[in-house]
């Protein structure tokens, strides 16, 4: 009898993390029963430990379908990191007790850095117990900071919501120049790495000379020089747009947005990068801001996605399974990019012992000499990854995402406690 | 011979100010003759004051034509509010100066309020100084506040991207619900009326069920009555969006951006409405969140851009000079709604003397009881507003809009002091 499969999202979820578990199920469906049923964590790795599963088998084949152009968990995904082996023992049995009662054989897993590792360690757990699972991770985050593999599925999408955010922001801020607005602050996600504000640079190229100042995460602050950068762009061009990772930092590594700012309670406020930016250049330099803080807007815009994103991550989730069926345990299928240009990809694989816990940061030489743009090796590395556009269909002036039954499979264990 | 048509974009920029400037221009070349060239002014009315012309007769019939999908101000825009004419008749006379040595007889202004009473003022006077111009002015505003007309170019496109990105936030925050960020909040614009905020309500329609909270300017905040509507959604969805604008008030009259917040040097601290309502929730109901601010990119995101807003700001530009060749002086071309299912419309027309410095505000009707939600009048009234998609070519990842040569005209007369 043909084993079953669990599936789960993990961690901030994406534009494109449905399209992975669109491949995952698609594939286990077309595996002629070599996989039984694929089982959802409701709510991600809390779903499996509380045993709260969602059926997806019940799921027509037009919606499974639908998953691959609508964006965020169709699942729920949640921030729960399990703790060390050593430290919680218990949590790591439950997962294979619930993995057992419903003879789950399987486990995709679906996520970043820290899910990769979860992953790792039930593969090793349940070989241990005698219940062997294979694991495999399905490579996803907006963040692109997962080791081995070219680039995470997910990132490029938001890269091309930024770059043509900060593109079209250009625009506008170019149009008010003359008697009014002359900087343009937008605040992007990466408080670790600047992969996502590098992606700002790319609204200056071949066909638009754009004036775009980016502060990294790596990068530590210098005031002076960014107000001499901002000073120099608006000099020759009438305006400037800055990017600003919410990651940048002083030198003695405070974060930008939090410039000691107190609230009427007296209460630290969190006001973001962007306005503390926009203020610094109106007190130094006297130009008038509009600011912008994307937020999840980055994230869940599908109806901007990247197709070369979507065709990744949908063939991440099928090589998980296809891989799982060539009786491959504890590795992540990853992105191998063969060539620049044309860009050219093929399905790799690496071991989970190797992707557990390595964050990949922006090399130095991605970034420009002064610190504030992207190099053209930068450029040669993102432009393939923002390819291709892939909207979604729309019903009544709106995008028609599909919200699935998500029916529950019987409970067969004790509760658990989290 | 012929007359030359002046041209000029006013205020702050859309998505689709350009599609009336492609009207315009088009109709003029297919004019046989009757109009000359068409100058734009360079930076707006700026460009008129300081003969500071662009003769578009040197571009191709495709950049033109590039206008309909390329956002934001191809000309440059400008925020310069003639002052009255009393008060300064030195700016009218010269204007009628800059129309005279160019031999202008057309009056295209493309604007808001404001640029429809300087269009209304120029009519008057130049007919009284013996050189009577037809002043025609074009619609456009994002904010959906000028009268007679059904709804003004520019809002239907930030209407779509506000109602979009508003539904793709809501699917990331419910994703991420159940262990982490509960509360999206989401600042839009509109400084006096809430029509964009009431975009924010189409995220929920018949294929979603989405909770949303809406802030608007017309109705006084009542914190407490707030956090009991935020409370009550998140008990039933275990998530809620809160759309925000940027003019929601106390009763005193004050900002809800203005929170008496200074930073480390005790400037009073613009942080935005979003992070203050977010900080609320935290404080009162612990709810974690995230916040964006979408400031120019929701009126500058052409990527989205509504087809019948294209359409219509496209339609307006044509019926300007459709109308002066019928030999109409002193009004602007309007929409007129003629169904609401199927939607149709027409074009009419309005005189500029009812049309300039009267703002239409949203109608009470328009706003659930409850102060928090639209009604289903302001359902159908919106709703045909954000109908089709009408995307940009795209070339390597990115829109690919076009940046016209913009060259200047010989002047003639002596320089202006502004």
């Amino acid at each position: 009898m043909a084993k079953n499969a669990f599936y789960a999202q993990s961690g901030g979820v994406t534009a494109v993390i449905n399209a992975s578990a669109c491949g995952v199920i698609e594939a286990a469906r077309q595996s002629n029963g070599q996989i039984g049923k694929v089982y959802a964590g409701r709510n991600g790795i809390i779903g499996a430990l509380t045993e709260d599963l969602i059926d997806t088998s019940l799921e027509s084949d037009e919606d499974i379908a639908a998953l691959r152009y609508t964006p965020s968990g169709a699942f729920g995904s949640c921030r729960f990191k399990l703790k060390s082996l050593e430290d919680n023992e218990r949590e790591y049995h439950r997962l294979i007790d619930v993995f057992k009662a419903h003879d789950i054989g399987y486990f995709f897993y679906n996520g970043g850095g820290d899910s990769a590792d979860t992953c790792y360690k039930v593969s090793q757990l349940s070989e241990k117990m005698g219940f062997p699972v294979q694991a495999i991770h399905v490579p996803k985050t907006v963040d692109n900071d997962l080791p081995i593999t070219d680039n995470c599925p997910g990132f490029g999408s938001v890269a091309k919501y930024i770059a043509v955010a900060t593109l079209e922001a250009s625009f506008d801020v170019r149009s008010m120049a003359k008697t009014s607005t002359k900087i343009f602050v937008l605040e992007v996600m990466g408080r670790h790495a600047g992969w996502i504000a590098a992606a700002g640079g790319l609204a200056s190229n071949e066909n638009y000379d754009i004036p775009v100042v980016i502060l990294f995460p790596e990068i530590e602050f210098d005031q002076d020089k960014f107000m001499a950068a901002i000073q120099e762009k608006v000099e020759k061009y009438d305006y400037c747009s800055v990017v600003v990772s919410e990651g940048a930092r002083w030198p003695d590594g405070r974060f930008l947005a939090e410039q000691g700012t107190r609230d009427a309670f007296g209460h630290a406020q969190l006001g973001g990068a962007a306005p503390v930016v926009a203020n610094m250049i109106k007190d130094a330099l006297g130009y008038k801001y509009h600011w912008a803080v994307a937020d999840y807007l980055q994230r869940a815009g599908r109806h901007l996605a990247s197709k070369t994103d979507v065709e990744q991550a949908y063939a991440m989730g099928r090589a998980a399974v296809e891989k799982a069926l060539e009786g491959k345990n504890s590795i992540m299928p990853t992105i191998v990019r063969t060539s620049n240009n044309p860009y050219t990809w093929e399905v790799g694989e690496a071991p989970l012992s190797e992707v557990a816990n390595v964050e990949k940061m922006m090399p130095r030489e991605f970034i420009s000499e002064d610190g504030f743009g992207i190099t053209q090796a930068c450029r040669d590395y993102l432009i393939p990854l923002i390819q291709g556009e892939d909207y979604p269909p729309y019903e009544n002036g709106m995008p028609k995402y599909v919200t699935l039954k998500n029916q529950s499979v019987e409970k067969k264990l004790e509760p658990f406690e989290l």
